[in-house]
């Protein structure tokens, strides 16, 4: 009943009158004109569309089972899996020295936010080994990369990430999984994982799991945890399938949503892992994999929304219901359709004017991650920074643009034959995996604000000026969007003084306003994004290029975003100020 | 893996400390002291707990089955539902002429929260049973009393609400169940009717329907709409059970939660039913259900939150992860509760001081229809005043508090075999069913304000002044209490005048706000019920009467909802004042 279209002319406008690709600083990167990326664009769409779209339904139905010890994903999903690695999807952005086709990682990102779209639990297959490869790439062999990376890129073989065990998840110095080593250089790991997305299936011939281990000889806590290579089955030295290893599924967990992913409980008995980058520095290796899947996943919070989105526009649309206020407005039918009434309108509003402002704020964080890994480290630093806030921010407003989208409908809203409930089911786990939402907060307040003595924030306060300084000439921009941003953006500087000078004398102060101060400032990034958009739209106009339409809608939904989203930085200031005592004062005992 | 623990203490501290039962003003209701509402109390807590809440996970796992044109409900339903009838508690205040125990509907909801809190899907068949009750007791004749009544106090027979169609819920006016004139003065009804919860079951022995149906000679929209009594099994003149009528189920509607409950697709083929009140004014005797069904909705909004919160708080006790940052509070343990963290302790106390305060606001509804039951005019018009507010501002924050108590678990959280999950889709159903929550909020703004001249509203805003008039001499309770309540209550008048400049010249203005009006609204009254118990804590404190322990938490608990709950008043009242052109800007066809 649902359906997907790609938002293709929203993403050209981002990546040409917004980023300014080709000309913003990517090396190497000249081919990337309209035609080019629209030919990527629109292929990749109708993939989404036609064959991973018509699957989202049938694999939250259908789930992944266990028969036998071996997983069977929903079906059509392998015919759909190779379908997307024969059109060289899966290696967009790879290394062309390992069979990718090395384009920035903005258009892997464009790409993949299509896919999760159309269906967030079919992309993770994809998604995951993405992320190994980027950690094999980052920290293994020459040796390891050559063996693992070519089938990686094309999904041959798929990879998965296994951090949590079922007493430890954030409090990775807890973990219990031990890697014993042996004569040959390997080392044997034993132990059991849990919560293991992707963790076997029948969509390639390989899984390789990044394990984090305790090898003998390291520190207590996190200082003694190693990250290993364990592929299901052996790989010979002539890349030809050896040996099925003792790695086996001990359960698939019953979820809220993504049914169509094997969630999995992987249990290690003695399986040969090679260890990747340093000894006792697993966990350096391993945040490769995690900001970018951070990354994605603040990703997944806003596709999901923005599929929902569409259904409900539809559903607004064709549901007729009472009169406009106004006069009626299909006055030969029986009712007019529930879009013309304001607080279906207000519904609406609010979830455009997130998910695009999100939309905006993924690619420029996707573009900074290909100026940072072309050397830029300013940008590199301003992505760390980042991080936490696009993943905590846009995957809670994600899900509550699915919410939204799913009481459009109504009471049809809680039929699972709607799809809606399933937007909502699936856009859950974005809050949760990759590191709770409260953790992403506790990474930003507790690491990220004063890494490099604050230098990153400082950072982001100067581009915001800038921005307003560079366009506060223009009167209707000014009043629309620079003065609520500059109110936002007053509300965030408060609160880091606030944090600053409480944080290190009562750091419960700053830690019990963290997870408002992640809110704080996804608004007042999103605020940011909403402005550069209307000033390119401005300048699109000013100049009789693109499409009038499309671009007085921008304007229009980002004074909307500014007029009904923005205040929430008042709010958030507020809470962060009432300080940790009001939240620590009842005795943990006497909940 | 969940359990609940019926909040007996809280229920007793608001019947006796705040409301003041039984000397406020309850005619006939001497017998209300604490030792007696205490055994009530605990006996309906111990069937919540030990009867009705193991059944919950049953209920969502197995859900119910329509096998031979018969619904059969989940193992143990029968069994469990047998046990609330010959407990009495399905009449508990439902009239005594009719076998009804003749107690205060607060009494009544009591129990029911606590029913609702163990197993929220079960007590719908219930629920709905004295919500026809109601309707027949306010709007049936003698006869149609004496023979409906006494079955349906004891749920020998239940009842249902018939309401919406597959073209039209929101709008009534569209319907199109037909009601023929036969010459023994029944009507023979002919239509579908979708969304039907507890449309057919076996836990009892017949299903009472109340069916709006359109009647020859009716104008058109809703003035043409008649409401039926439609019994699935005819009585005889001695009370027996005769015919089987044609009401069928054509469908078990597949939902995201309440799967314990059957939510039927209804089919009335001829079937012969009596006009219950007058014809044509059908609308009416409907809305008698449908007010207690949305007070009774609002209530499943907490009651869920709290049965969640209830098992948040025993993870975060549990979970070992992490250290304080002040300090290790767990030190010869691997690491410390999770509870230790600020974040954790904002999520519960967030949770805590929405729902406490919730159940104060229902409590003191309850207590008003009590009294206006009694024939208090005053208690009528704000009980009619806040219906929408409680109903749709209680399960949006139930449903986010179900939300924040899944997220504490982590990743478990997503499993649905730690129960979270079911709390969450469970709850969901709340904000979208007798009248999605933006319905709730036309009907407050577009509606209850200006009723009888506005005379309510500003009851209600004198309400809050005399009792920060009446207390502002404690200074304590002045800074932590009055003030944020006086400056929230600023807010919502501000926006009743912003509505009633704008409201009649450009109605978009005020729909448009209609529902930040709403949350800004609850806001207000929960500030007010937290400003009340503070009242009531420090009176019994000064007395040195009552638990100490409890009533300081009472005040540290209200702190918190007055310092981070209550400024979100400010960011609602800037999107009313943002008003509906920024809402309404963007074309329809264009989104």
């Amino acid at each position: 009943m649902t359906r997907y279209t790609a938002p293709i002319q929203d993403m050209q406008f981002l990546l040409h009158d917004v980023l300014k690709l080709p000309q913003s600083g990517l090396p190497g990167h000249d081919e990337l004109d309209r035609d080019f990326t629209a030919a990527i664009l629109d292929a990749a769409g109708q993939l989404a569309s036609d064959v991973l779209e018509p699957l989202n339904r049938v694999g939250d139905e259908q789930g992944c089972v266990l028969e036998n010890g071996v997983v069977r994903t929903p079906d059509g999903f392998k015919a759909a899996f190779d379908a997307v690695r024969e059109g060289g999807w899966t290696g967009l952005d790879c290394d062309p020295e390992y069979g990718g086709q090395g384009m920035p990682y903005v258009l892997g990102l464009a790409t993949g936010e299509m896919f999760v779209s159309a269906n967030l639990a079919f992309n993770m297959y994809q998604g995951l080994t993405h992320g190994a490869y980027s950690a094999i790439h980052a920290h293994g062999t020459d040796a390891q990369k050559r063996t693992y990376l070519p089938k990686m890129v094309s999904c041959e073989w798929t990879g998965t990430m296994n951090l949590t065990e079922p007493h430890c998840g954030t409090d990775l110095g807890l973990l219990r999984t031990k890697a014993e080593p042996q004569d040959d250089g390997s080392y044997l790991i034993t132990g059991q994982k849990i919560f293991i997305s992707a963790g076997d299936h029948d969509l390639a011939d390989n899984v390789i799991h990044l394990v984090l281990a305790k090898a003998p000889g390291g520190g207590e806590g996190t200082k003694g945890i190693s990250l290993f290579i364990v592929p299901k089955f052996l790989v010979n030295e002539d890349g030809s399938l050896g040996e099925r290893q003792p790695v086996s599924v001990g359960k698939l967990e019953e979820k809220m949503g993504i049914h169509g992913n094997a969630t999995c409980v992987m249990n290690y008995d003695g399986a040969k892992g090679w260890l990747l980058g340093d000894l006792h520095k697993g966990m350096r290796a391993m945040f490769t994999m995690m900001n970018e899947a951070r990354l994605g996943v603040g990703l997944q919070g806003y596709a999901a929304a923005e599929a929902a989105y569409q259904n409900a526009v539809d559903y607004a649309r064709d549901r007729l219901q009472g009169r406009a206020v106004t006069g009626a407005e299909n006055p030969s039918g029986p009712a007019d359709p529930i879009i013309v009434h304001p607080d279906v309108r207000r519904m609406l509003m609010d979830q455009r004017s997130f998910l695009e402002g999100a939309r905006a704020l993924a690619f420029w964080a996707a573009h900074m991650i290909d100026k940072a890994d072309a050397g830029d480290q300013d940008a590199h630093g301003l992505i760390s920074l980042m991080t936490p806030v696009i993943k905590g921010f846009l995957t809670d407003k994600g899900f509550d643009g699915t919410v939204q989208a799913q009481q459009v409908y109504g009471g049809h809203g809680y039929i699972e034959e709607w799809g809606m409930s399933q937007f909502v089911r699936d856009a859950r786990i974005a809050m949760i995996y990759e590191g709770a939402n409260g953790i992403q907060a506790l990474d930003l307040v507790g690491r990220k604000l004063a890494l490099d003595g604050g230098r990153h924030v400082m950072a982001f306060f100067e581009m915001v000026k800038g921005f307003i300084r560079e366009h506060e000439g223009d009167e209707e921009l000014k009043a629309d969007f620079l003065d609520p941003l500059k109110a936002a953006s007053k509300d965030l500087q408060a609160a880091s003084m606030f944090f600053m000078e409480r944080g290190m004398k009562t750091p419960n102060d700053a830690l019990a306003g963290s997870y408002d101060f992640m809110h704080l400032f996804g608004h007042v990034a999103l605020g940011l994004m909403w402005g550069r958009i209307a000033v390119a739209a401005k300048a699109a106009l000013a100049a009789g290029e693109g499409d009038e339409g499309f671009l007085r809608d921008k304007l229009t939904t980002g004074r909307y975003y500014m007029a009904r989203h923005l205040p929430m930085t008042g709010t958030h200031l507020a809470r962060i100020r009432s300080g940790g005592d009001v939240v620590m004062a009842l005795d943990a005992a006497r909940f």
